[in-house]
């Protein structure tokens, strides 16, 4: 599974710079843009917003999360936007299940993607989840051995893959352990977060080598943070060694409540222009994305700090 | 003058990832940045941000511009900057200058290193200097000359040498054919601008390289503009490709009002964190360049688009 276009012309000149086909696009703005504002937008808004983005070619496509309202109140009509929602074939409508309790609901919503999560620092996921990265492992299994069990497709998002707001350096060999147990235990996709932004060039080239290597092209991706302004330099990085799955949020949208500075996703905006500079394939209308942030700010004054939303914005 | 480090590691894995040593900045933020913002900053608080910028450990800063105040009101109390600040050795004080009238101001305010500047497109050319680039390369030329003869040491900007508002591609044999010109006349430096933020990776990587072998590592800079978020991404492509002199405006200040959507040089913060992310040195303090940034947005309400600042600035 390793083998990508990439991997056969690493030693060229523009190694990574010229387009070796199709990147494929996982939009995480209405449940990590939008848990993180303090804004709340209305149910129907989030519905609109999510058709637009289905509209403009999104193909994966993260709907909310069925976590309780208590923690994170903005994802509390999860229910109700997954019951809203036009489901377009083909698309794939993802929410993010922290427990058993989360996948019935997810179930009962008629989803039929679903996100795991946790950490590679233990003090990341005790203060994320108040429980150890093993006590983690054992929750997530189930819940991913009992969602294949009923048909379902899992994704799993390793936190601070990258570095750590608390710890630091995260060895990469226990990011890696956790990717491998997920998927033995029927996890289909590995997301790998820079949850902070905190992942330098060089180490998110290494890594990204790696998962790519070891979990195959079309089973891992990779989750910027533009905390730090790197998102792109690092997205880069991955693109070279051959990575082609990217998580985005609409607008740049979104961060961490409980990592400090984790202010921003990597914005889709940002995220499509480097990828069409470099003639890449997505099939998502970036200026139909502008739109939608566009509107997401006027009309509910959420907080967009992509770059390029910021210039094209302005000329809309 | 081609031979740099990274071109004998060329074919590595980590390729222009890694340290080859010192990179240079030249601080445009006095000039190219705040000569865009509507607000004015006062002198007495311009010569504390230069004398600051010094402190932080900037060796090469354009301090001011000598056009007409007509054209660049901002930039009329160059004069008074130029007398009012503390002179430290080794530290190389650039003031930008249209023309001989220009010149005789820099001189009579003792300044040794000027800019002259014209644009690589016939278009943008016109609507910033109202000329050919055969009329501006003749005024800039005697400038050369007059300024090299009185023992000063000059700097050339080409304004659009990756793409115009206007026309859209810029053939870079256009480019560097005013590079040489310039150069033949007795110009030292060459600084390439994206001026709209419009040169992509591949574009940027090409022209940096080719642009080192002829000129020489020592002699040529690029100047990016961060409008649509490529600047670190291109920086890189630059570093990669041998490029070790790089134009940057504290805080992401400025842009180009005569070239429409031009908002933000690349970020100082910006630059200087992707570079300590790689190892190089600059001998310029970071978080120093934090703190001035955010005593410009305090006192004077400057638009600062640094992501790196955005970050940073809300901790300090």
């Amino acid at each position: 599974m390793s083998a990508t276009p990439n991997a056969t012309t690493a030693q060229s000149d523009h190694q990574g710079l010229e387009s070796n086909g199709e990147v494929r696009l996982f939009e995480v703005g209405p449940r990590d843009g939008l848990q993180n504002e303090s804004v709340r937008v209305p149910t129907d808004a989030k519905i609109d917003m999510i058709e637009r983005l289905v509209d403009a070619g999104v193909r994966d496509i993260e709907i909310g999360s069925f976590v309780h309202p208590k923690w994170v109140p903005q994802m509390a009509d999860t229910a109700r936007v997954a019951a809203g929602i036009r489901r377009v074939p083909g698309v794939r409508y993802w929410a993010l299940v922290p427990n058993m309790k989360g996948l019935e609901f997810a179930l009962k919503a008629e989803l039929s993607h679903v996100a795991v999560f946790l950490s590679s620092s233990e003090s990341h996921n005790l203060k994320n989840l108040n429980r150890s990265i093993s006590q983690s492992l054992e929750i997530v299994g189930e819940v991913i051995a009992e969602a294949v069990s009923q048909g379902l497709t899992v994704r799993g998002y390793i936190s601070t893959s990258f570095g750590c707001p608390y710890e630091g350096d995260v060895p990469f060999d226990n990011v890696m352990r956790i990717a491998h147990t997920l998927t033995q235990r029927g996890c289909r996709y590995i997301s790998l977060g820079d949850t902070t932004g905190m992942g330098t060039p060089l180490q998110i080239r290494k890594g990204c080598r790696r998962a790519v290597e070891e979990l195959g092209v079309d089973h891992v991706a990779l989750h910027l943070h533009d905390t730090r302004g790197l998102g792109l330099v690092n997205a880069l990085q991955a693109l070279e060694v051959g990575m082609r799955n990217f998580d985005a949020s609409v607008g740049g949208m979104g961060g961490c409540p409980y990592a400090p500075g984790a202010a921003g996703n990597l914005g889709t905006e940002d995220l499509l222009y480097l990828l069409e500079s470099l003639g890449y394939e997505t099939g998502v209308d970036l200026e139909r994305i502008v739109a939608i942030s566009r509107d997401l700010q006027l009309d509910h004054g959420v907080t967009l700090s992509s770059k390029y939303y910021q210039y094209a914005g302005a000329r809309l």
